[in-house]
């Protein structure tokens, strides 16, 4: 077992835990995109039945988890342990959500690296010993962000070209010892980098050169390379950020060309929908991975992938006090179920 | 090795993590009150030499990081993972604390249970074999707590009896797989409770079932009780809280009396320090574990504690809407290093 211990990010799991389910759940833009066949389920009604854009975000996670726990055929008493958080001040849309229900939860803050931030603790705590069921999740909603992080919808204010659009939905895995499914092999925990970047419409730009930190340390603590996977995929970097973050591998020597993808790219078509440089948000890797990534990893159309959520660390408060943007990313590796 | 398989909620962890070692910073109230001695740097400039609160709360994580490495005499690239949060919107204390330290950083969001879950991820970490070193830590400050969560100082607002005052401070603990300190036994993860309590300046009573639902489910797990503790010590109930929790205990029989201690009660001097029902915030608890009950632990005046940190899941978003406030309750039996 190669574990951190000579200050290593990387750990290999012991015992490789298995993601026996996933669900996802999305909006209307998302039921429009590429990847509208892998949701579970997808609403028209923005608000998901609920008074607030706040309560529809808890609503999302609330439908993520019981659709999980349905199509794993088990009760909310055989969870150990459930990791979530999402965006919202106070990550309201988790705690909202886990309320009553009863799971043992911890609650995390990663920004949009949280379903790998999860999923990777959810590996820590299965192959620890310490849980066989254990819920990795999060969500995001285009409009309680956009209230919060930038203008009230009302004010129509005019996007950046650089700008992403905040994907509305929400993903749940669940982890667990035994069973059948794509298997987590090891993961990397990113350290926060900031490079003084600024500009709160181009988190793309902020958050790449974590995404490379990561990568990197990945590759050289495993002794591997992009060719080791048939798929490195990250957060949500949008176009230009995985444009910069081919170029800062490049700079180095590595090319991820023909392996790398980003969720903020996967999920809109760029063409056709107005999202100016793709999805972002803590929903956009969750419903990627938890649908099209993991079903291709069961059916046996992709074998291996690094799983690379990246986020950017801002406040609306950070940003009018004229502070860079720090940025992170953990790196889970999945393989398929079908070896 | 007991671990929640069969649902339960409590991990009595298989190889005890050690806490070698341990750092407090505390503001100028916090070095007027009954702890001053237990502080390892207390400030009279509650900006702590910066220009905002924010960075102010993100300085007292530096310094209590900086403080930590330095009593363990150890250095940054020792530490395999640290895990940290606060209350600010988005974590921005935790963030900005660790950006370009190249330590593997995992953000938490617990609000005011952040000491406990951060101490107990740390101890599963370390007990699961993936890292030797593991730093816990939180904070929080006062007025930046105030600014975000109810009123800009300057409107000199009147506090409501029930009121707890934000402790400005930040503790952090480092727990390893060898070495000599007190030793993390077993922890019970809380699950989220909602009795629909909407008061937000009574924050003890959202609290103090949640509290009570963790401790109750610490013993029936274990097969414990009160008497197998030399204190039962609360994050940041007050004092109407933790009157509200011996309440609890008693109408199911359990007598916590004796046993029971509230870190927001214990670190001002209520007939003194004009704080209503006590101290609360991520670093009332941080500060009161990560000096006085560690200190005490190690020379031996205590030796098992059951360290209950408790968090009202609430943002002003949620308040301003009309919802509960949900609380939530992790606990992290500790024991003493000489025995």
């Amino acid at each position: 077992m190669a574990n951190n211990k000579r200050g290593q990010q990387s750990f290999v799991l012991p015992q490789l835990p298995v993601i026996t389910a996933w669900a996802s759940v999305a909006g209307k833009k998302e039921s429009e995109g590429p990847l509208k066949d892998y949701f579970d389920i997808t609403s028209q009604d923005t608000l998901f039945g609920q008074k607030t854009w706040e309560l529809a975000e808890k609503q999302l996670q609330k439908l993520a988890l019981d659709t999980l726990l349905n199509k794993a055929g088990i009760s909310r008493h055989q969870i150990g342990l459930a990791f979530s958080g999402d965006l919202l001040n106070q990550c309201i849309g988790s705690s909202f959500s886990m309320r009553n229900t009863g799971i043992p939860h911890l609650g995390l803050y990663g920004a949009c690296s949280t379903m790998a931030e999860s999923l990777l603790l959810a590996a820590m705590t299965v192959s620890g010993g310490f849980s066989d069921n254990v819920v990795a999740m999060t969500s995001s909603h285009f409009a309680s962000s956009e209230r919060q992080y930038r203008f009230p919808l009302g004010y129509g204010g005019q996007r950046t070209p650089t700008a992403q659009w905040t994907v509305t939905g929400s993903g749940a895995a669940l982890v667990c010892s035994a069973g059948v499914g794509p298997r987590i092999e090891s993961c990397t925990v990113g350290a926060i980098t900031d490079l003084g970047i600024k500009d709160a419409n181009n988190m793309g730009a902020a958050m790449a050169p974590a995404a490379w930190s990561t990568i990197r340390t990945h590759f050289s603590d495993l002794h591997i390379g992009p060719e080791d996977f048939d798929l490195i995929v990250t957060g949500d970097l949008g176009q230009l950020g995985k444009d910069l973050l081919l170029e800062l591998a490049q700079k180095e020597g590595v090319s991820l060309g023909g392996k790398l993808a980003d969720c903020g790219t996967l999920i809109f078509d760029q063409t056709r929908q107005d999202v100016h440089a793709g999805g972002s948000g803590c929903g956009c890797s969750a419903v990627t991975l938890c649908g099209y990534l993991l079903d291709r990893l069961k059916s046996g159309e992709l074998n291996k992938i690094l799983f690379c959520g990246t986020g950017a660390l801002l406040s609306p408060t950070s940003t009018q006090q004229g502070l860079p943007i720090p940025g992170v990313c953990h790196a889970v590796c999945i393989r398929g179920g079908r070896d």
